[in-house]
């Protein structure tokens, strides 16, 4: 086993090796402008990874890494079309920067370009990863719609969300690790379980991200802190409050996610009030401790080394151990 | 072997039992509803045909049948966003009918269920589909980006056009094929000449669509004849006249598309005389001759019963036997 960090540089070397920006350039070079803009490549890590915990070599693991990663780059291209987001990691968005013809287009081409990343397998494990991939793609796209039709509701159920947050973000963090097991030739039921440890882990990290959007540190958390209460995001808080709020405290909620002030910080004070004396906080603290213990739970029944689960609950921890 | 007639309904039958709407339903009914458009089903009764040309049976190729019918509609689907298309056989387009993000994700899914479709073959032949189908596909996205690049420039060669209509069109009608000769394990020989029957022969239709966009009959062709030159296409006779044509008609052929009239008739009967007496016309029925020539040729070289090559040069004939 490597550390994370070989893992990475790893990555990056072979993602630059990789991208070439190809003819018509229109087409290609918003995907390489996509990949090059960073971001924690967090995804692709747990393919090498994992492969590894399974005794795999993680060089064989780097093709499926990188379809993981342009994949989850596609989506992005277009979420943001979707959303109208102007900037992604500082950067202009793709639709941005050309337009959004070209984000449809290219974003296509990076779909099918992930579904050829697979093609240097043997051909029992070209159909394996692929399968999972489609099964987890049409998931994040379900996971996507769940998402935008909840914008259009005010009876969203926390299950519901659970779910949305689990298809659009859980899912691909679990297939990236279950891949690694697919290539290193692990059994079914270990490739199951770290399937499972990354769903978890990945459904514990979007509910901290939704927390720490009202209760992170600003010098920490790389987002703005109350951006989801001005843009009167429906989170995990919200939904809690609703569900379990006094009377007043969901009327007052209800009141203030009506209203858009010019300066959003009374707005933002106010809500945070309200989710931290309903216990909307705490019982998401306590969503999020229990998802994390689930992930390592799974994790002490598999039949890998010692040192190997303690490799994944480092990971784990480091990711969840955010300033919260 | 079977008759056309007999491959469609077999075929919309296929269609009818496999698509529901699942949930959410704002992804998928999209999806439904482009299906049920219609369309004259082309490319997947080819595969169902070429399967059985091969001696295999038709009903191992509804699936892969399936899979090109569905991406087909896939880029219709995002091809019509990008056109700001408000109809689609006489129908609202999908981003008309609900909005651009529903046609956008929904289309992601159609392309991603595709895949799906080849899941249910022997691993060798799900790599051999969905090889094909991924480098097909993305052919068909660089053929949409040449398109794209096309219409902003004014430097376009007849053979920079020839490869857009290739990669736009024929790949597709030729992947359909060849998909056939995979489920019916032909010979790789047989595969390849089955694809470049359908490369010369999709060619051949497009040049042909062309031609008859301006030339066609109005009775017989679907769609508004002098459409192409009322939208300032470039066209293979636009091309055709601005390579082969005298400095006057240039000049002319280029005065005229540079203007929108209310009423086009005289805009349309002027351009009509330009690519009659430059040549362009003929020279179009010439190249259209040459491609469907070609696709006989191949037809001629392959391993089959006299038989089959004729149900084959029987179906080109039909296809190309539109009023010109």
């Amino acid at each position: 086993m490597h550390s994370i960090d070989f893992y990475l540089t790893a990555f990056i070397s072979y993602l630059e090796e990789k991208t070439e920006a190809k003819e018509p350039r229109n087409l290609y070079e918003p995907m390489t402008y996509i990949l090059d803009l960073g971001g924690k490549r967090l995804r692709p890590v747990l393919t090498l990874m994992a492969t590894e915990i399974f005794d795999g070599d993680h060089k064989q693991a780097l093709d499926a890494a990188l379809a993981i990663e342009v994949f989850h780059n596609f989506s992005l291209v277009h979420d943001d079309i979707m959303d109208a987001a102007p900037l992604r990691r500082g950067q202009m968005t793709v639709h941005e920067k050309w337009d959004v013809n070209t984000g449809i287009l290219s974003g296509d081409a990076m779909l099918i370009t992930a579904y050829q990343l697979f093609e240097n397998y043997d051909a029992k494990k070209f159909r394996s990863l692929a399968q999972l991939f489609s099964a987890t793609a049409l998931q994040v796209c379900e996971g996507q719609q769940y998402d935008i039709d909840f914008g259009n509701r005010d009876d969203v159920t926390l299950p519901e969300y659970l779910k949305m947050i689990e298809f659009k973000t859980a899912v691909l963090v679990a297939a990236a690790l279950k891949m690694g097991g697919i290539i290193a030739n692990a059994s079914q039921q270990d490739q199951n379980k770290i399937y499972d440890f990354g769903l978890y882990l990945g459904t514990a990290f979007q509910l901290q991200d939704d927390y720490l959007d009202a209760f992170g540190n600003p010098k920490t958390f790389g987002k703005q802190v109350g951006g989801d209460i001005i843009e009167n995001k429906k989170t995990v808080l919200y939904l809690n409050v609703l569900e379990n709020g006094t009377v007043v405290q969901k009327k007052e909620l209800l009141d203030m996610y009506s209203i858009q002030p010019k300066d959003p910080s009374t707005k933002v004070e106010t809500i945070k009030g309200i989710f931290l004396e309903s216990g909307a906080a705490e019982s998401t603290r306590t969503a999020i401790t229990e998802y994390t213990g689930k992930a390592f739970d799974v994790l002490d029944g598999m039949l890998i080394s010692k040192d190997k689960k303690e490799v994944l609950r480092t990971f784990g921890e480091q990711l969840m151990g955010r300033e919260v």
